[in-house]
């Protein structure tokens, strides 16, 4: 099959060609549970910017060359033999853990934090290729209105922002105010999902202009400039207290010092976005009593919340096509801001 | 009456004497709900060597002289002409703030962080003094099995402990970890507290074998000894795992990034003690989904329930008592680590 | 002034004469935290029908004659001497509840389980009138968005069906339903709350079209008409399984047996209706894991809250204005279903 | 093998035998996932007295005979081919569902709501015998402290007793009061629960002295005769307000209503026996917003945490041994109310 392929890491994102679109050997059937999916459409993360760059190098164990992707959906094009929910020909989105099931955590509905599990893309091959090796666990059929293509970024965009939206949703009362930072791949859907699980007020803050565009289409009350008085404007807002919920997208430079002091005393600081520090004296979380929430990928069931929101039309993807050949192209306007909500490859 | 008074801030303290034991003005019924208390013993704090230090300067607005003192029990001298609930002579234990009720904070039970309070002993006059004005919100009437000066310390060494305790209990399930960082004034109540409230093995880090010999009497399960390896301890404890909730009455040194360490995947790291810094990257907050807790004094409400537990011989408090005149003696003793549980003036 | 007074119960609401619109002494400022406040309208709810039938004589202690009206807003008129959050003239909305603040419940944001408070118009002097005696922890003072008259159902009707709706949220999840019985005064706000603060498919239940149809607008996505075959059409909505909640706002009838039969397995039966039993095997109990709660109205805070989803026009609250000389006409209209929304007292 | 079977339903309970024990086909490997246990130790519950009254017959699909038995525990005799976890001879405990762990219910941790699962002892063929059909998914390996026959009554009685119990304790605060209802194979386990879990008095109310002598032997706090007064007992222990939480193991007779008649406003009544029924106006509910809620089997994991309890001699199981032909002796002895704790057959 075709597929993208990492051969070298790029510490500096300084070349012009970060994979290779090659042929490479179709995925087998290993396991009674294993499915292969036709890939219908892979979504390009920052999060593979930062595997080119080697950040990932120290927390997961993976050898070069392998193919990235983790936001991946499809056909089912062949089933182990233990398979009984699936078809060949479904039509799937792919929750991007797979897993036995067995361990405690799986047990107790926190499947992302599994002991036993493979991270496609991540860990082992991805989604930027024809075929993907998946397990039965991994799998939802697709409702008639959602096509793969269209969909493929909620397995870990989305499911990454709905997992922190969901968490801030659930301590938001009306009258109160939810700031997000970032109206991009990610930020853009976390809105949405605040305005359909919540009543509070949702304040965004973005660099860009368009950014702060799509923010208003995606339901935002109110847009804040980040131009360096993003601090002063949201207390603004908020009567003096801050933001009972901050939830950050962007998570480097001078993002996360400024979403901490936009949070209320109380109130909650969700970090999703990485690549910056955490750096704050304890004794300022003391006399606040803020609370810093650490954010992974949601569980299967919440991407099937998901689905069930944007099968309602109440979150919509945007989304941005490439061939798969073009895979560099879309890795670079992503990492040059060129991109408007999510890249999707499509085979 | 007779105060031990702050006249100047000494931020090395170098000095002998951090306050001067003398002749003040006695307090005055202002409002209709003021309270006068006759204190039976006021607890010595770690925070009474910070606010010596300056280091509440820039937290708070108050002016020297004034007197310290967050822990007060003794008996009501002199109730104003809106008091319905207390009469002279009754036994009381005070909750560290005095506040009005009116806010919406306060409304929903979270009175430490009401929008107008008063905090005696740290931006007001506090209790290393004869006598003490706070109001009737804010007392609790003892039973007779307690007498104040061997309960004052749980209003806010105790209430604080009890705060963060509480709130690990209410996710630590059979067959998992807490660690308690730190086992003097406030970690040897939060070891008690955890003991009575969840049914998690207790691991109990310190640097001194009196302190792990302190937490053993309190109930706990494990003692690793701070000598550097406390991380790769806990480790082996907890089957590599870490612990699902590691409470934190250091806050400086070395202690945050080791607590950190220890704390599991998905698991709590509640941050008490302070005078240290959090200094870790975003990416480590989202591959571990850790959520950093901030923690103040707990809400009247809680000291109730602490005052329940106290009375239940379910928790007790180490103390050392010094002469109101002897201050001094005891914040040098606290500043060098003589004291076994917590320091009481007595006037 | 005047006020519609009520001289003797009627267990069969057979009289055109419930209440008597008659000369009475103003109400006085008996305390320091005491205000009266000038009525701009007052709610008339189902309860006030129980109340003339006798059916609250065992739940309270009350003597006739007395004034009804447990749903009140106006304007401040005066005030006690202790009260600085408020000045004549000021609007205002009442919580139904006058209390001290001072115990446990209060202390821990449940008011509305205060153990010394007062409930206008049930246990004490009401709104039907032109002015009512209340406390200052009651009140809440209203945006220039609202006007007296047009909220005053918000802080019974309103708040009840608020807190209902809102403990329902707070589990409800996407691809979830809830089932609203009744889209009555209280139903049609309950649906409109349950719209903005989850995303729960609301399926709502009626005998009537004109309730179906104000259900309608208010947000439902489903509606049922209560003909005898609601339970099979709930099961035939959500696949057989029930719903993750059911609010049901009659409690009389075969409302119950059904709205517990239409609640999925480890689902939540919300009662806030009342009139009639709750009758079933606890096996039905054990096999389902079905939980019962019931609901009494919301707390002081949960009043705020609902104001701001009233303020920013999440929610709208229908209404039908009578003079309040003619509140036996009102009653009556209410008794014999002639009131879409909520009928309302105006001075 | 040896079997004890189930051949014909007796409404009144009214003959000597039962069950009839007898040489029946061993069973056979079905499923790559299934597992075959060699019985240690079976327990008997109320629940197959019920099953002998024909009780559950429009509850499950169940033909005659067919063995009882919903828990047991063992060692493994033999394991399908894709069993990867266990290996033959491993001590096990059999959480008493069988299920796929593919349903929603499992996935989001909740195993007991699986809609695909078997029951064996309920609705297919159970411990009562020599070997007993199950699956990977369903069992716990054994720590070496504790015995099959020695904890086989946990994977229900125990299960049960302890999922009701966590969920009371997650909300029971120091200083208030919970009430148990019977102190018998679940009570008593429940009762240590309790005292493990959470700092709330426990009260038990209990018709026999022995059930009393049991319950003060696991921390029962105070202990209350059920001769009629047993309401105004519990009032009086908790200063007239009633208990937080009630948890009902008898749930038939007047235990019902006197258990609601126990709880305190805005408390939480657990239902987990049965036999008798709710049967209450809706207005207690309203103005009392009490809560009642079904308990079912705890999940895979909540037998996890109560095995961790066991291991560490926090919870202990008292039992009394019958050899497995000896069946309908230990049926007779649990009905006459003979047995201390819960009888295990042993074959």
């Amino acid at each position: 099959m075709k597929a993208a392929v990492l051969h070298a890491y790029d510490e500096k994102l300084s070349s012009d060609t970060f994979v290779h679109y090659e042929d490479v050997p179709d995925p087998k059937i290993e396991k009674a549970t294993d499915v292969i999916v036709r890939i219908g459409g892979a979504g390009v993360c920052r999060t593979d910017l930062h595997v080119v760059e080697g950040i990932w190098r120290s927390k997961v164990d993976v050898t070069l060359p392998y193919i990235m992707g983790h936001e991946n959906a499809g056909w089912v094009e062949e089933v182990g033999s233990a398979v009984t929910g699936f078809k060949v020909g479904d039509p799937v989105i792919c929750h991007p853990l797979v897993t036995s099931g067995h361990c405690l955590a799986c047990r107790r509905g926190d499947d992302m934090h599994a002991t036993d599990s493979k991270f496609p893309g991540i860990n082992t091959n991805g989604g930027y290729a024809q075929y993907l090796l998946t397990g039965e666990r991994s799998l939802i059929k697709l409702p008639k209105s959602l096509a793969p293509k269209d969909v493929a970024p909620y397995t870990d965009a989305g499911l990454t922002a709905y997992r922190a939206a969901k968490k801030a949703s659930r301590h938001l009362l009306p009258g109160q105010y939810v700031v997000v930072i970032g109206a991009g791949g990610l930020g853009h859907i976390g809105i949405q999902v605040l305005a359909a699980l919540c009543a509070a007020e949702i304040i965004v803050v973005d660099r860009a202009e368009t950014g702060l565009a799509l923010a208003k289409e995606c339901g935002a009350h109110h847009l804040v400039r980040a131009d360096g008085g993003e601090v002063d404007s949201v207390m603004a807002l908020t009567g003096g207290r801050g933001a009972e919920a901050v939830i950050d997208f962007v998570g480097e430079g001078d993002a996360v010092a400024k979403g901490l002091a936009m949070t209320a005393n109380g109130g909650f600081y969700y970090i999703v976005g990485y690549g910056g520090k955490i750096d704050l004296p304890t004794i300022d979380m003391i006399t606040s009593e803020k609370t810093i929430v650490g954010n992974l990928v949601g569980t299967y069931p919440e991407l099937v919340e998901l689905m069930a929101l944007a099968d309602r039309g109440l979150v919509h993807l945007a989304t941005k096509e490439y061939r798969l050949r073009d895979a560099n192209e879309a890795l670079h306007d992503l990492h040059h801001g060129r991109i408007r909500g999510r890249a999707v490859l499509i085979p």
